[in-house]
């Protein structure tokens, strides 16, 4: 495979399936981790798939990603709101960046309507469920074609 | 064809491929147009595409598709930040919405970074250009499957 | 018949009994008409009834309103929260004005409370359905008896 | 007379016809008294109409409204603005209420344009004068038929 | 005497000279009410002095004080912060009024800093300790002169 | 016995076990008397229990505690949000002070959020119904001991 | 003539010298038009002169002055305030825009001091009644030259 | 013992005793944790005391207390104000949380008076010192029984 | 004459009894000037009185006071709403400090109603007019006695 | 002549052409008062041209200008968006004012969209460089005349 | 010497040693003068050590110092709060501007946390006494070296 | 050597020199902690020179200053707009704190203009580069001489 996607995925993401599956659903993170890959493979993309509750080990892990990664595919989940150095991070190492929300973000409280993501995104995926992973996928395809 | 999605575009998208490439690309809206087709009609579903200046004639179109249609993908536009009338109206249908932008709203004026379609959309796709049209109905397709 | 009020309705008042009836009712704009000709014909008022989804069209018929009308009695919808031009015609013809709403817009989202309209109005009823129109034409059949 | 409605008068209220007639009108609040009586008795409603300068008379007297009433009739004057406890107190009586203002507050200093009541009442009528009483019982009357 | 004022206090203010002295001095309300009459004797103005912490029974009083009084010195003390309903009063009263504070508000907590009361009064003098009432008292007899 | 805390209600809670149970719960305010009884006296400590639904008369009676009363536990209720009479007579007695909610405002509309009452009181329990009484009490046992 | 300017008028203005005189003159949208074409001829300028009450429109004319004109003199009326859409069509054409106001906005409602137009524009003229057009004018031609 | 409580501490409070003494009193962190001990082992409760620095690890804790874990006591210090990813993992594990402060919080800088883990909890109780820790663990024991 | 007040008036004030005597009333600076010195030399003050445009020139003024100075009486105008130098200044130089406002400020625009020069002032005094000055000399009278 | 008009500079102009001319252009001060002087000679208007840095100087000239000038054409620069004192003195001479600005201040930092001189000039024009000057005066020429 | 810096004071810093020694210390500007002159003479920089009370003054020297300064060290005082003219003399000048504060202005009262100079200087030191100018010198020092 | 100062770096600080040349210059984080150790060692100052992503790591290295070191030179980067964990920490120790940044944050995006670190600093040293680590250690000699 000649190219290569770090798939970010924030704080609480490692409970899906069994938190508020109303506003989330009922996959769990390794159903999305094997929905990337599906679709990754036959694109030609390897999947770096990643989960932290740390702020600080998900700045890490997007600095790493500088040499060998192609783009970044993440959910910040509640760091979207709160984190500039993520933020930060992102924009350090220059890679394109689709941030992906499971629910709509903008549906519900007031506090998830700003991401600092966002403004160093490429775009932004939200409400879509795990679709918005795969779509991401597809999108960074047609793009590192 | 057995589904069909209106595809709804706001004010302006008419001069797209003429106006701030920089910002929107240079594909045309016809471009776009023929490549919502392409993508919709070998998931058997039928495209209604259209464009106005007109707010009361979007509403229109959006109170028109209560019937016969299954979803409704929306680049409002400039009418996304003010326009309490197309919530209303797209409340109001009850169809699944997906809101899509060409740019990244986000990263541009603070005036773009509220969308009054937003919070009655299914989901939210935006800065991913013209794919982002054909992401949105490849979602409505896995949705309506 | 001596004197004419002229009844406006906004966008999507003509989705009427079809559109969230648990916030709107079950009558028609239709039904709403026959209340107001029924209210106001044994006064002696003769009722002009219109809805319109376009900003420009409802400023249109309030300007036209400036010769041989007596009132206005207008539920502007969702333009009442964003139209300076309504208010800007409204205060134009300088005829006495009520708006009208058919649910209590301070008990739902913020961005319904405050109403361009009411500024230039002479009162607001708000809340009481269908009978907010008939109260409405009879304070006018009241005032300008 | 088989239904009751207590119509409730805030503060300052006692004073009407001397107080600032350009904004408030020459009625008395006994002929305000009056007219809802008037309006009433052929409806079939008897009414119990109180005035108090005291936020806490009100609550009191709205509390032992939950025996023996059908519905509320209040214009809170200054105390729109500023009394969470009379919100309260409408709220814990789970009565129908209608909110009236004599003038627009809307079309006056930008501390009368929130009211706590507003959020608790079934309706709201103001700007109209002594006449938004007697249409306030009159769609009592029509609800409670 | 020919000449009569008003000087009413707000609530809390019958605690003065226990209350915090260090923000509000040792004299007690008996003492500023000797100095008041004090200054108001020479200059032939009979003064009729009275504390509530009734936000209610202060309305009362300034709506009783339409009648046979020249002038109104208020110290609305903390209802100056949050009473519509004085406000209304005053104004309803149509006489003149000077606002009193012992303290200085503007160097106090920010909530201090506005007053409802300001608005609708001839003159403010705080932050004087009681020679603000005497001040005010004089300032009265030079314009009822 | 040898202690005495001032147990004050504040404007609707004489309604409790009636109001909004689901928020409220089911106990009388009778009930969280006794219970406060029951609390108080194996420790040793008297409690004068009161309810008023007026500001004045509460500031009246947290003023009179200034004598033989060591501490206070303070439900506001409304007042809480816009009372700063009873923010000075909190202060002006120099009383420690626990403010109780038996629901959790933090969870509820943001006019909730803010209270004057926090800001002068030694600590705040909130959320816990009727036993936030009994751990205030005991918390001042602990204290006074 | 060499040249072409595109004068736009926004809502209402076609009621000019009916309109509250007070604010606006009593000059008609034909005088002004006059007063255009008797300025722009001398100077070699064609002028296109226009008036809607419909944003939609105005959009439409914008996008078609992309060919064939030199620059757009607008007084968008109430949708300086509100038009986005507006915004977007001024920039999309990428000419040269003067903004005028009849009266002084900045003296006036604040809802009237912000204009989305301003920011795309190239200057703007205020408060000089139907002298800004001429003066508009006249500053193309001297730009143009 | 049948039910077990986690009982969380967040940044700093590991320095209990040291640190600013005037405003946290000289416990330290052993102490309050034997307190616990000693309040909840007569009560049957098991206590699972913790404290970290990192959010990270206080999320994952949280999450962990999913199974076997009856309630979650937490005084989420500086985090409090800034952690949406800990407002999440409370919310997702779907526990009765008891928010405790040692300070009043509400008495100290402004950034102090939000928490974001206030609106998931069951109770707040601030400050009374650490017997906020007891009386939390007090009404976990009532509401477990 | 044992004590010295230094009266300050900031801009504008130099036209007095010319500019808007709607307002600021007829009388001139220099009929001010010697109401001050006629107030204060019978109570053996003596009073340096001066009157700037310039910022600049009113704190070197204040800072010279410093030495030989008592008090200062200052109406800064303009410079009351947007001057920190002046807040500065007096701070600097600690003497006592009365700001005097010939309109009441709190009736006016809103950019009037904080003062810069409040916060490090003993007492204001505002709305009376020239009484003002003189009630600010006998005010020092007797704090200097 | 018979007319005067003051033209006034405020501070940083007299830098005009070394000044950031990306911004503002290459033209001097002088090259700006010989257009006005050539604008104002032919129309029979004698030019009073100033510059000044000094707030103060500037309110002097103002002042200075109630007597034998017939209106005052001010380009406020940075005073524009912190000068009340220069507002204050426009209004007290009362004379017709045109506010200028050479560049468009609407499209620059959020701090130079207010002015206090907008709300008490006749009119104001930015953004169309020294022609504003000429057409200032050649706006007072035709109001003059 | 081949390189000159402008080391620029503001308003009362004339006054330092005697003004609030708790907040400033108790060095004179005449000492900050040495110890720049000290610091900057064997780094062969001349300095033009100024202070004025006068934000004009402050803007003229800014400007003067285009030709023949390599350099400015400023601390503007209280302007740095409200002066848009000196941040426009020192964008003008495009000089190299380092902005000091003696004490740290973000430890202070709120209106002291922004600064208008700050968005225009290299660099900013603040909180550090007298040693901030010392080294801004140095830094000026090693940069123009 | 006899003191010891800890110097921190946050979130990704450890690129330096790949990072955003053109904003945070081509310096490593190795060349700034050569500098900062060159510059202390001559001065009789030992230096701990750390980094970290991790908010809980750096909360903790403060913590552990408490013993031995003297003073923190702190570059909290992102950490500062959004740390409170990290202003406790600091505040706890009760060490000297000089923070610094590589680029002037005042010029930077909004969300970047308050740092929580600020108010509990001795002082701030931005947009100096790597000089300002150097300048701080010289301050820290300085003030521990």
């Amino acid at each position: 495979m000649s190219k290569r996607i770090l798939v970010l995925n924030g704080p609480n993401l490692n409970l899906l399936g069994q938190r508020e599956p109303q506003t989330y659903g009922h996959e769990t993170l390794a159903d999305i981790e094997a929905l990337c890959r599906r679709t990754a493979t036959p694109l030609g993309i390897a999947v770096d798939f990643r989960q932290s509750n740390h702020e600080g080990e998900l700045v890490t892990w997007i600095q790493e990603a500088r040499l060998g990664t192609h783009g970044i595919v993440i959910n910040p989940a509640a760091y979207s709101h709160t984190s500039v150095a993520i933020h930060d991070a992102l924009r350090a190492v220059a890679l394109p960046v689709i941030e992906v929300h499971l629910s709509n973000v903008h549906a519900r409280e007031s506090f998830r309507h700003h991401s600092y993501v966002s403004s160093v995104a490429m775009g932004v995926i939200c409400g879509l469920g795990s679709a918005g992973y795969r779509l991401a996928i597809e999108a960074f395809a047609e793009k590192l074609a």
